[in-house]
C-alpha cells in the first residue's frame, strides 16, 4: 500500500470518455490498496476558450479576474471527474485550491504556494475515498482565487504529494517517459527509466517540455519522487528522484536544443572593470533576461574586447535598440546582433567524474562541420550556441556521440 | 444618489457584447451618482450545457458535485464583466459567492441563505467602485459550494440588497415587467407600474413565470422594493412593493394559467372524520404535493362522498397507482383520473373590499360555456380547473371581464 498523488493533463481529460476512463485508473489504483489523491487541469482547450473570452474584451484583463474566470477551468474537470467516479458506484470527493488548503501569494497569474494544509484531503483519504483537487489554482490571504502559472497543475501535484508526505506523484502526460532527447528530431531517442532531479531541471531549463521547472524544484527540495508516464498507454515511463548508485552510469543524460534566442555582441569596448555590468544593468532595467555572456580575452595590446550575450527572442529588437542607444555612452564601435543561432546542450551528472566530455561535444560538433559560437558550462551541462540550420543535425550528432540510445 | 443592486439573467449576459452592453448600464448608474453593486446569472445555455456533461455521465449525480460544477457559470460571468468595466477603464472587483459572503445550509442544488455578511462587497462600494456577484451560489458550514436552485440569482440579488440595506433591487430581464396576464395568450394584456408582494407572490405560484417566489419573499419579509425592468429596452418596468394607497384601485390585477396538474377522484367514499386524511397521508408519504382538495357534499342520505385533489402532472401516474392500490383499503368505489385539465386564477389584493369578483368571475366563464369542474379561494386569489383546451379562452375571457387592459 502505497500514497500516492496522480496527476492527469488537459490532453488526458479532454472529453467525457477520458475522464471516465481517467476515473476507472484512479479507482483502480485505490483498489490495490493504495491512498489515492487526483490532480487534474482543465479539459484541453478550455483555458484557451476562456483567455480569448477575456482578451476579446481587452488586451490586459486585470489579471485577479483573469485568475478567477481561467480557475474555472479546473472546477468543472475535477467536479466532473468525481460525478464519472460516482457513476461507478465510487466515493469520491472533489476540492477546489481553497477547500484544499493552498494558500499562495498575490502574485496573480504566477502566484507562489505559501502554505498547503490539505485537512480536508486527508479526512477523504482516511475514509477511503478518492480526492480530486483542481490543480493550477489557490487562494491568497484576502481570499481571492489565484492560479500557478504555466505547469501549474504538476506543481500542486508536486506540493500536495510533498504534503500529504505521499510516497510518490505520479505525472501523467500524453509522452512514455523522459528522452534522451526530442524523438521528433532524432529517431534514436529512447526514453530514460530514472533521472535525477538536477538533470531533469536542467533540460527542463534548456528546452525539454514535459515538465516544467518548478515541480521539478519543488520536487528535488523535498525528495518527493516524480512519476512521468503516459496517461493513456502501459509501460513504466521515467522516474524523476536523488541520483543514486542504481542510475545508469552514463556522463550524459540528454540532449536538448533551443532556438528562441538571439545573440548580441557589442564589439570593440573597453577592456576594464564594469563595462561589462554597465551594459547589462541597461539591459536588466528592461526586464529582459540574459542568459549566456561571453566577454572574449583582450584584443592583442590595444586593451578592448568584444562582449556577446543572448536574451529571449522576443526581446531581440528591443534589446538591439537598447544597444544601439547606449552605444556611444558604452564606448562600443558597433552593437551587432544574430537571431539566427540554436542552443545544443548536452546534460548529466555523470559528467562531473568523466573527463573529455566537453572535447567529445566540440568534436562530434566539428566533424558535422558545425561551427561553435559561444560556450557556456555548468557542473553537469554543456552549452554551444551554434547556426540555427545546424540544430537538428547537431542534437543527432551528440546523440551517436554519446550512445544515448543505448541502455 | 442611491444604493442600488441590479441583477441580470443569463439572457442578458449571453454573449460579450450583451456584457459590455450590461457593463455600461451599470457605469452609467454608478455614474449618476448611486451606489451599484451587480448580480449576474451565467451565460445563456452555459448551466445547461454543464449539466448536460453530467447528465452524460450518470443521470444522477452527486449534488454537492454539480454545485461545484454549474457555479462555475456565473463565475465566468462575473470575470468577464470585471474585466468588460475594466475595458472602460472603470475600477471594479467580481465575488463568488464565498467571497460575497453568503453563507448557506447544506441541501445542495436548493440551498438557503443562512447569514450574508457582505464586507467585502461594502469595501469596495465605499471606494465608489462597482462590485459584481455572482448569482445564484453561496457557500455551506462546511466550506463547499452550493447553489440557491431556480431563480437562485434573484434571490442572491434581493437577499444581497437587504444585506446591504439598499434602496431597491433591480431585476433586468428579457420582458418589460409582469403583465396583467402571459402577453402571448392575451394580446391585450397590459404592464403592471406597481405590484404588491402579495399579489406578485400568488401570480408567481399560479404560473407567472417573471420573478421566483423565494426572492418575491425575501423582498416582502424584508420591505425590500423589487424593480422588475427590460435589460435592453427603455420602460418603467413594474415595481414589486407594500401595498400603498398608490396603487391603481381594481379588485384584480392579473390573469394566469397552469397546465401541469392533474386531477384525481376517488368515488363513493365514506363521509366519516378521517377519510381525507388517510387518503392524502398515503400521497404525501410519496413526497408527492397536493394543491387543491374538494370534498363534495354527501350525496343525499347514503353518506357518502366523492373526493377530488389536483397533484403535479410529473406524479400523476404514480398517484393514480397509489389509488388504484389503496382503493379496497381505502373503501372507495372507484379511482377516476384526468390530467386533461388547466387552472385559471384571478389574483388581487383589491378582492377583499369588492363583493362580487367570483360572481363576475363565474358568469364570464360560463358566458363561453366552460364548465367549472373545481374551485379553490384564498383572501386575494380565485383558481378555478377547467378543460385544458379551454384554458387560453378561459384567460382572455377574464381580462376582459375584469378589464385588466385598462389603466
Amino acid at each position: 500500500m502505497a500514497r500516492i498523488v496522480q496527476k492527469y493533463g488537459g490532453s488526458s481529460v479532454a472529453n467525457l470518455n477520458l475522464i471516465r476512463e481517467v476515473a476507472r485508473k484512479a479507482v483502480a489504483a485505490r483498489n490495490q490498496g493504495n491512498e489515492v489523491t487526483v490532480v487534474l487541469s482543465a479539459m484541453k482547450g478550455e483555458t484557451d476558450r476562456l483567455l480569448k473570452l477575456a482578451k476579446e474584451l481587452t488586451p490586459s484583463p486585470p489579471l485577479r479576474e483573469l485568475d478567477s474566470l481561467i480557475s474555472t477551468g479546473e472546477q468543472v474537470s475535477v467536479s466532473l471527474f468525481a460525478i464519472a467516479c460516482a457513476a461507478m458506484g465510487e466515493k469520491v470527493k472533489s476540492f477546489l485550491g481553497f477547500q484544499a488548503g493552498i494558500l499562495t501569494d498575490d502574485h496573480h497569474q504566477k502566484a507562489r504556494i505559501l502554505k498547503l494544509d490539505p485537512a480536508r484531503v486527508k479526512t477523504e483519504l482516511a475514509k477511503g475515498r478518492i480526492a480530486v483537487v483542481a490543480g493550477f489554482q489557490g487562494i491568497n490571504r484576502q481570499g481571492d482565487v489565484s492560479t500557478l502559472g504555466r505547469g501549474g497543475s504538476d506543481t500542486t501535484a508536486v506540493a500536495l504529494a510533498v504534503a500529504l508526505n505521499a510516497d510518490h506523484c505520479e505525472i501523467y502526460t500524453d509522452v512514455d517517459g523522459i528522452y534522451t532527447t526530442d524523438p521528433n528530431v532524432c529517431s534514436k531517442a529512447r526514453k530514460i527509466d530514472r533521472i535525477s532531479y538536477e538533470e531533469m531541471l536542467e533540460l527542463s531549463s534548456l528546452g525539454a517540455k514535459v515538465m516544467e521547472i518548478r515541480s521539478v524544484e519543488l520536487g528535488m527540495n523535498y525528495g518527493m519522487p516524480i512519476h512521468v508516464r503516459h496517461a493513456h498507454s502501459p509501460g513504466d515511463g521515467t522516474v524523476i528522484t536523488k541520483e543514486d548508485p542504481n542510475m545508469e552510469k552514463t556522463p550524459v543524460r540528454g540532449v536538448t536544443h533551443q532556438i528562441n534566442e538571439a545573440r548580441v555582441t557589442l564589439t570593440k569596448v573597453r577592456d576594464e572593470p564594469g563595462v561589462a555590468s554597465r551594459i547589462l544593468s541597461i539591459i536588466s532595467k528592461s526586464d529582459i533576461i540574459v542568459d549566456m555572456i561571453i566577454q572574449n580575452r583582450s584584443r592583442g595590446e590595444d586593451g578592448f574586447t568584444d562582449l556577446s550575450f543572448t536574451v529571449p527572442l522576443s526581446d531581440y529588437e528591443r534589446t538591439m535598440e537598447l544597444m544601439r542607444a547606449a552605444r556611444e555612452e558604452l564606448g562600443a564601435e558597433g552593437a551587432l546582433g544574430d537571431d539566427d543561432i540554436a542552443k545544443v546542450s548536452i546534460v548529466g551528472v555523470g559528467m562531473r567524474n568523466h573527463a573529455g566530455v566537453a572535447a567529445t561535444m566540440f568534436q562530434a560538433l566539428a566533424a558535422e562541420g558545425i561551427n561553435i559560437d559561444m560556450i557556456t558550462t555548468s557542473e553537469i551541462k554543456i552549452s554551444c550556441v551554434i547556426q540555427k540550420k545546424y540544430a537538428e543535425l547537431a542534437v543527432r550528432a551528440l546523440h551517436d556521440a554519446f550512445e544515448l540510445d543505448k541502455a
